[in-house]
């Protein structure tokens, strides 16, 4: 098959159309519509075999990471997706594979009725990078630099599965096949928290994606909003299997460390707690607080100091 | 170096700031201002070493031509260029080589420019993914689909040169230094259209941007459009260099069949011809014209047939 062969039977199986869609794939670039009261927001990932997945990940949970992972900064931004770019570089032509790839991409892409509107075919070492492009009202984006003193921190879902999953991928850690199974579905399929990331707009003020790990996508908050902040480590949100599998402070260590749980990590002025818990339409944990002395405190529920490592993913 | 200090060293040395960028690279997307009467044009394409460069290009080729071959393509529809997003993969972290391929990339994008908005730091073997964003006015894209019978067949500069160079760099054909790198200039550092391309808007009725060989790329505009086309092959632009390395066919077969050159194809209803040499800043030659019967009949001055290969570059 021929890159263009290829790309018209597998990446043109998305049957309903946006109307904000003025021209498909299949010409030297593609044309949009955007919307005259909106901004446009855009991220890009990558995702390498053996960097961002372990080479043995099922082609399905590739293309669903792939896309998610993009979505999920669209979702930190408080922005809603629309349009997606695809460049994908495969070792060789593999119908079962690209099948298995195309499916997990686009019932994620469905979910989120975001077109696929471009990309490129190339022949290496599996590698997929995504463009996702969304939309916001003018000045309603959760921007890290606009924490501010008093706000709360809240993290969406539970922290530290997805590097469970992996350390378990590693032979790392031990654990019962049913836990592991369970652990493998969050590092394989991340929820972007798009619906979350949009009613947060206007009662938020700042936002980022957990993808590093908290302490250090925290950090990034705290550095662009010149604030400190003060987490009770007995507060983050840990699910059962975790708790199962690890002792109390190797739990919290890599609730603070992991990367790829890609839930979000924002900040709210203390009175929009109640109109909160109304809005958002998944289980969210606050965790301390923003300071206006610099620094990030750790700390148990009594009040002593955590002293743990809590190093993120470092790229290079 | 982290991938935050290597973005924050290398990938923020734009000084002058677009207007139109409402947040720049730092947060978890970017956000930037889509004028209300532009419609919003879209490509992406990925070049990886040893495929689409060979691996010995020097890197400020490099950057240049992964910019290039993307405002290539929005110069295709006719677009001007506005943003771009870098997704680099590098194999190591290499201060000469990245210092290069920034001088390579940024002078580009300064030339037209464009903002980078946005990208990605993997690490992994060597592969670079644009994404570009450009702006039109509605209705004024230059589509594959619009070509009409009677249009003239347009190509600006030259065609075949990047292809001879990389013959010579193969060693598949031996030429008088200076000639090759005069041509090697040709294939490192292609001129992306873009000013043509914009030129064209309301004058051109198809376009597309050679990058697999003209008869391949030319083919896209007859399929699409539903037409056929006739090229006397003795009037497509040679340059003096391809014309002293290689005999009458040959070099006709190369400017039918090579890559990499990035020129623009187009085509223009009879009426405009006047209007167009004024209009347009490079070099342009008429090679032909568009037929209501389907196929390409490819012929020479006298009008007998050319019968050569022309098989365009096969990505698969």
């Amino acid at each position: 098959m021929t890159e263009f062969d290829i790309i018209k039977h597998y990446f043109t199986r998305q049957t309903r159309q946006r109307a904000d869609v003025a021209l498909g794939i299949g010409d030297d670039a593609t044309i949009v519509n955007v919307p005259v009261d909106k901004q446009l927001v855009i991220t890009t990932d990558t995702l390498s075999a053996g960097i961002h997945f372990p080479s043995e990940t099922p082609p399905n949970a590739i293309g669903h990471k792939a896309l998610a992972v993009n979505l999920s900064d669209l979702a930190a931004m408080g922005a809603h997706p629309a349009w997606i770019t695809l460049s994908l570089t495969l070792p060789s032509f593999d119908a079962a594979w690209l099948n298995a790839f195309c499916d997990g991409f686009f019932a994620l892409a469905n979910t989120h009725d975001v077109a696929l509107i471009g990309g490129d075919l190339t022949h290496g070492p599996l590698s997929i990078t995504v463009a996702a492009l969304g939309l916001i009202p003018a000045q309603k984006a959760l921007l890290r630099s606009a924490a501010k003193p008093n706000d709360l921190i809240y993290v969406t879902g539970t922290l530290g599965d997805a590097g469970l999953a992996l350390l378990g991928l590693q032979q790392k850690i031990t654990m019962d096949p049913t836990i592991q199974t369970k652990l493998l579905e969050k590092l394989n399929y991340p929820t972007p928290r798009v619906k979350v990331g949009e009613a947060l707009q206007g009662i938020a003020h700042a936002a980022i994606d957990v993808s590093d790990g908290l302490a250090s996508d925290l950090s990034h908050i705290l550095d662009e909003s010149n604030v400190g902040a003060r987490i009770n480590v007995d507060q983050l949100p840990l699910s059962d299997a975790l708790k199962t599998v690890l002792d109390k402070n190797a739990a919290i260590k890599l609730a603070l460390s992991a990367g790829d749980d890609y839930e979000l990590c924002f900040t709210i002025p203390p009175q929009h707690r109640e109109q909160l818990t109304k809005l958002v339409p998944c289980r969210i944990t606050c965790i301390g607080e923003i300071t206006a002395e610099k620094g990030l405190l750790l700390h148990y529920q009594q009040g002593n100091p955590y002293h743990g490592d809590i190093i993120g993913y470092q790229h290079f």
